[in-house]
């Protein structure tokens, strides 16, 4: 998965990718004590006790750590939703279980976490890469659930498969857009039923 | 309608009428300018040139001016609502115009005035009372056009009429809320398009 951006240097070996690491690492704990807006490529550099120039030959700019925690996170919430619906028996269950793990993941990682709620809310408002590249694989997952339904006979086909991949996008983002989520956490896990049913109501043959 | 919670002093004559209305515009002004959540009533008393204590005889609280402006702009976009619905040939479409005029109201209210925005914003994440009394209303309006339309026989009857309510309320509210709206105001007008179509092919016989 592409992080970031920016180009990054060549990696050249073990070594510095430890480095990275190691410095992603030290950066999602400061930041989930401090806040990303507030926190500096500077503030970062004296708690790692790495000089700002030595984390500058690795990350261009802060967004470019905050890239790489937001698609870590991202790439988890996306294992989230396929382990959710492995197994499931017709597409329509593995819509609703798409959907359940979706609110369920992303409730968990944004917000039990603080931390990743503050990259997660700046990655969303600013359209970073990471998250245009995991509203392009939510789109995939649900087409994909809409296809093999066409063909079980399970779902309508009069609809343009764009336009009901895109409404069904439109209905579930409330609950997968941390941004949005926040003010609908309390009731996201009846809500993420209720609308599966909708939803499901919308496909009838 | 309702205005807010706490009791008001018992209405004397036109002249009190008017001190209230003349509170409310001057309170309306004021917070355009300065925000709602920065402003005091001891500041709202300085610019308008009456005493704090003049103004507690009118108002509990600044949240009860607060509320009286917050019920007014919801009532403007009630009044366009029902308005956009005039003449409608069908549930169908009455169900379409709603959901659009909804968004557009909502859009030009909350948005173009800030000051609105700021005010409704407060209203609807402390669940004013304005803010509740307006949610059961556009739930009533959803409910009639559901039940014209069944009646009509242009909608489907198996599904329990309150789910039918609630979901399609859900799928709404991200364009009706302030606190949602802000993050998609860009791409509310196409999407109350999209979702109306998605809601109605979920109520097809």
């Amino acid at each position: 998965m592409k992080m970031n951006k920016k180009p990054q240097p060549t990696q050249r070996g073990p070594s510095e990718h430890n480095v990275r690491d190691q410095i992603v690492e030290a950066a999602a704990e400061y930041f989930s004590r401090y806040g990303y807006e507030k926190t500096t490529v500077s503030d970062l550099a004296k708690e790692i006790g790495f000089s700002k120039a030595y984390i500058y030959k690795f990350f261009a700019t802060k967004q470019a750590i905050g890239e790489v925690i937001c698609a870590n996170c991202l790439s988890a919430i996306l294992n989230a939703i396929n382990e959710g619906m492995v197994d499931a028996p017709t597409a329509s269950e593995r819509f609703r279980r798409m959907f359940k793990a979706t609110v369920a993941a992303s409730a968990e990682l944004f917000f039990e976490d603080r931390k990743l709620y503050d990259i997660a809310a700046s990655a969303a408002s600013e359209e970073w890469q990471s998250t245009v590249s995991y509203q392009i694989e939510i789109k995939k997952i649900i087409l994909q659930i809409i296809l093999e339904g066409r063909d079980a006979g399970e779902f309508e086909r009069k609809t343009p498969i764009d336009e009901t991949v895109n409404a069904i996008y439109l209905v579930m983002q409330p609950y997968a857009n941390p941004l949005l989520l926040q003010h609908n956490l309390n009731l996201a896990e009846q809500a993420s039923m209720i609308l599966s049913s909708l939803i499901l109501r919308s496909l009838a043959p």
